[in-house]
């Protein structure tokens, strides 16, 4: 019998950078009537978990105390507390793994995902999903139909992002949309841009690899862009993918700074451009091209209302196809491989396997 | 009998950079039945026709040809076209710059700020306002109740500049607003969100003299930055203005791009930012503050549908006082010297009296 | 060679209750450089061409002259004026009938379909497009793709009243949407609520031939309401269609007093309802549900800014099949024989085929 | 010493049709860190407090348990939870009377008046305020600045209810507004839709001294019907008023049929109409005027996010006057005596007094 094997809730744990360890937790405890206890199956490992692997902090927040990593899981309830209603031991869910506090303004508004009082997971202090056991409060846990997978399940985190990106872009049918990014998020936000009803999406990367994955992939366009300045880049992704005055949403799912130019300047006047990216803190930014052009641009954090309710339904639906992402597993107990294969840019988007799957 | 006293139509005309004349130009006809003519009676001056005087261009718009300056202009109606139903003879009006071509796709959705076809006063290639006669369509005249001065109605255009400022960000009854620049705009859209109902509404500036002008003019609080970080800035403007968590609007009527990055930082999560002053086409910019608070940020463009009706109301309710903003008027023959005052800075808004006023 | 062979705009005119004729009228000029003049080709008829023709008018609306019928048209330019640049001879278009007038408020706001003078086709005292020419402004006139047909072309019409319906209805991906009338608007409103991400679509009809065609046609659920309360129909839809806490979205394209009631019974709190039919001008009022459910409710009004537009895009996209609702077609001389049929209530949508089809 | 005087809780408590008593309970503990303890000082009596009284119900619920009537409530905080930060014993605070189940889908959605599980004062089988103590949740209590008196505080609950009409309505500045019925609710509309900016605002009633009072209380016109259709006063309100097409909002604070139809008649095409009256379920009502002119109507009950905040600052900038509307005090002890004045329709607005006040 291994060590994993009599471990009650085996985590994975960061310790410092580039430090993780495997640790047995007790079991949580429920806090609350409406909580339940969740087995988890699946987690897959994002940009921001490699970030703290590798720095131990994003940008105010840093891991000061030990913390288990992951918050992109789906798992099977093993427990559930007295006040709980909508789901039974058994019950394979999708996990949302930031709890609000329900009682700040924001959260009173609507904008959860503004919560003063977040608790996310995998975001210090706060411990994260990447263990054997996890406790959610039944309104942040999305019943999976049974045409879902476990692995589809995980994938429902990612998913909610673009969900709220494309949201924020307020996409409605017949529109074009120019999305800048080919990894999991900038993917499924064409995915997402298409069920909306967007009539052209368009990806652009700077990988010809990615663009030849994206090309089948809920796009009807990938862009490569030249070494010439944003405005240039701009006007032939507006030839070639016949958008007229412009594009009418712009979506940065990259991060990067060429990006940034480029979407501002493919917008129509009047145009919306969203940035869900992460990336430097301060960039060179067209401002007046923004203001003459009368855009609105929005940012996007996390997900809130309706989000991971959505995704769940637009994967059932048909209408967007996760596991086309999913490009490999590995063990729980080999996890941080998962870490070092997303920083090496390799696959599309990597999972970890419960302990007990 | 002077020049100006038997010339037709008197025109003050910018040939080239800090090159002007008076040119006595034919009396322009009605183009369509729904045409007025008009005797401009006040003209203001603003920094786009000190620009073009300067430096006879901005941005892509070229002074080639000669044109006639002004924009900001109220004046008498002297003829009316067979269809005008709604003006007649002896009508005092403001008279709104702008004609667009009312059948682009941005016309027809109600966005004719954006028009794809716009012919707008001392915009070249098409002449201002700065003639004894212009002719506008009766849609865009607006007439002045009697309590209005035909000085007060050549700042409904900066009025309506500042209203359609303000209503870009939304401004709601019992928000808290700040205003970056308290020039003429600045002032104007402090008024604005007053009247909207905003609660608090802070002016910033580098000059303390704007700031004591500001100080008895539609604020609850000045802020003149220190040489710190932009945060540090923020952060004292929240404390010292009890912000809270942030400002829920913050509007940039400056161009500069210190007050951008204070604008940003001294918002909520969730927060507005509108881009109104004009300033370097590329600026440093807290990208990531912006993405991660999940900011709102529109640029505004002139002024569009209703912009003009409500600035005249605004006015004629007593809700929004111009008159304290009007410092000077010039005659009409030393138009220049208006333009000299602006650009050093005298006063706040300097009017020139129509040729035969 | 008869008299419609010689004639040179045969055109088909109302002159009283059921009393039409066949007239040769002048070939219409163009009024404006932007004008088009098109050979119409295909002519759908509705249910206010049949009002007319069998009352001689509807509410406020009484044809007093003669007055051509028909609205809902598709054609071939002919001749252009000397401001058109985005069509030539030749092009096959959908067309418009509606003419605004593009400087009222309403027009100026983006709400032409509420102008204040507008000319409509077909409505007293403008003529309509049962005629062999009809002029249109080109900013009126839909270019059609190669892939449609001018018999699609002419049901852009009712098309866009259906994109208009679901448009004022704000429907969102993963809504459910219950569409009272399965006439042509009834099942259009379900395939562009479908093609709006709708995943729930019912619809309901007293007539169960039309729920048969409607179950493939853009439903995921067809219901025949019993004479019992609208409540408990209310609840039936609910519980056979999983509607849950009830609908998100109910159209009513029947005008009729119980779908009104059920529709406000079958809709969650914070719901949406859109009045899209028109029946008696008065009705009884479930208000106090309306009002402790807090619903939005609309009117819809023909079409604007817009809704052509995507109409067209619907269907060439292949997301709206409006192929499938076009059950027959009589020749322009038989043209009376359309307006039986659909009196009738034979087939779904009968085209009248041009004079020189 | 009195009953009164040696009692707990005293408590004013409804037992049947017309059938109140005094009763002493338990001081009610606090149930979550989060809650708050409050000694209630003032409590307005409204509408719905006397329906109950009367007819034991009102709609689906019905009083089957001796209840504890009131929730229009101020008081004064005498214990706090060990979660609480924002607030201390000694506060004075108007209090929020539903406690929302912050976890449904309204709730997180940013619409809490429409919770699923709202637990509001007074509405069986939760019980009311009019008793010496009363719990609530910290972010419930809104802390009143010292300008504004406990009595004032009261009022906020009124006051809460028409800022949640006028949000609905979305009046915005330089707007005109028609409010139907001069009781508590629709004053306090047109003093928040004056504050909200409104150029007029015109209020109807059916008693002479209601308009009388409203003729100086933040209205611009007030109106008589007459004993005509609904078309007839419409017209006549629009010309006495210069409304021109029609008002842009119209509300209905009244319930009653003939206000809803005139309410319908008087808005121009695409206008705004609420209901925040009760009345009968099922009214007569000009459906198809509602669908031509495309109008929007929307249903508004009690109050939600912001709205509480935002009457408590109205009041405190001088923007609204409550104080007006009070017009009497009862003793606690007298407390049935509030609710027969109600009935008999005398003065605005009564209070009762706390039971140690």
């Amino acid at each position: 019998m291994t060590a994993s094997e009599t471990a009650q809730n085996l985590s994975f744990v960061l310790e410092g950078i580039h430090k993780v360890k495997f640790e047995d937790r007790p079991v949580p405890a429920l806090k609350n009537p409406h909580d339940v206890l969740i087995n988890v199956k699946y987690t897959g490992i994002c940009g921001s978990d490699v970030h703290y692997w590798e720095h131990g902090s994003i940008g105010q927040f840093v891991v000061k105390d030990p913390m288990v990593l992951g918050h992109e899981s789906a798992g099977v309830i093993t427990q559930v507390g007295s006040a709980v209603t909508t789901l039974k031991v058994g019950d394979r869910v999708a996990m949302e793994p930031g709890i609000s506090c329900r009682r700040c303004e924001p959260c009173k508004a609507g904008k959860y995902n503004l919560c003063e009082n977040m608790a996310f997971a995998a975001t210090p202090p706060y411990d994260g999903t990447l263990a054997k056991y996890y406790v959610l409060p039944e309104d942040f846990c999305y019943k999976l139909p049974e045409t879902l997978s476990l692995q589809e399940g995980a994938l429902m985190e990612p998913l909610s992002v673009a969900v709220h990106i494309v949201r924020q872009a307020r996409v409605t049918p017949g529109q074009s949309v120019v999305v800048f990014g080919a990894g999991p998020v900038g993917l499924l936000c064409c995915a997402v841009a298409t069920a909306f009803g967007a009539s052209k999406v368009i990806v652009v990367d700077i990988q010809q690899s990615r663009l030849d994955f994206a090309k089948d992939y809920a796009t009807t366009g990938t862009f490569m862009p030249s070494k010439v300045p944003a405005t240039e880049n701009a006007e032939r992704l507006r030839q070639e993918n016949g958008l007229g005055a412009g594009a009418d949403v712009a979506i940065d799912a990259s991060g990067a700074e060429p990006s940034v130019h480029t979407g501002i300047h493919v917008l129509r006047n009047g145009g919306t451009y969203v940035q869900g990216g992460m990336g430097r803190s301060e960039i060179q930014f067209p401002i007046m091209a923004a203001c003459s052009k009368e855009l609105t641009l929005r940012g996007s954090f996390r997900y809130g209302s309706g989000d991971y309710k959505l995704a769940v339904e637009l994967v059932s639906a048909g209408k967007v196809d996760v596991k086309k992402l999913i490009t490999g597993t590995v063990k729980f107990e080999e996890a941080e491989n998962a870490f070092k294969e997303v920083k090496a840019g390799k696959g599309i988007k990597t999972l970890i396997a419960g302990i007990d799957v």
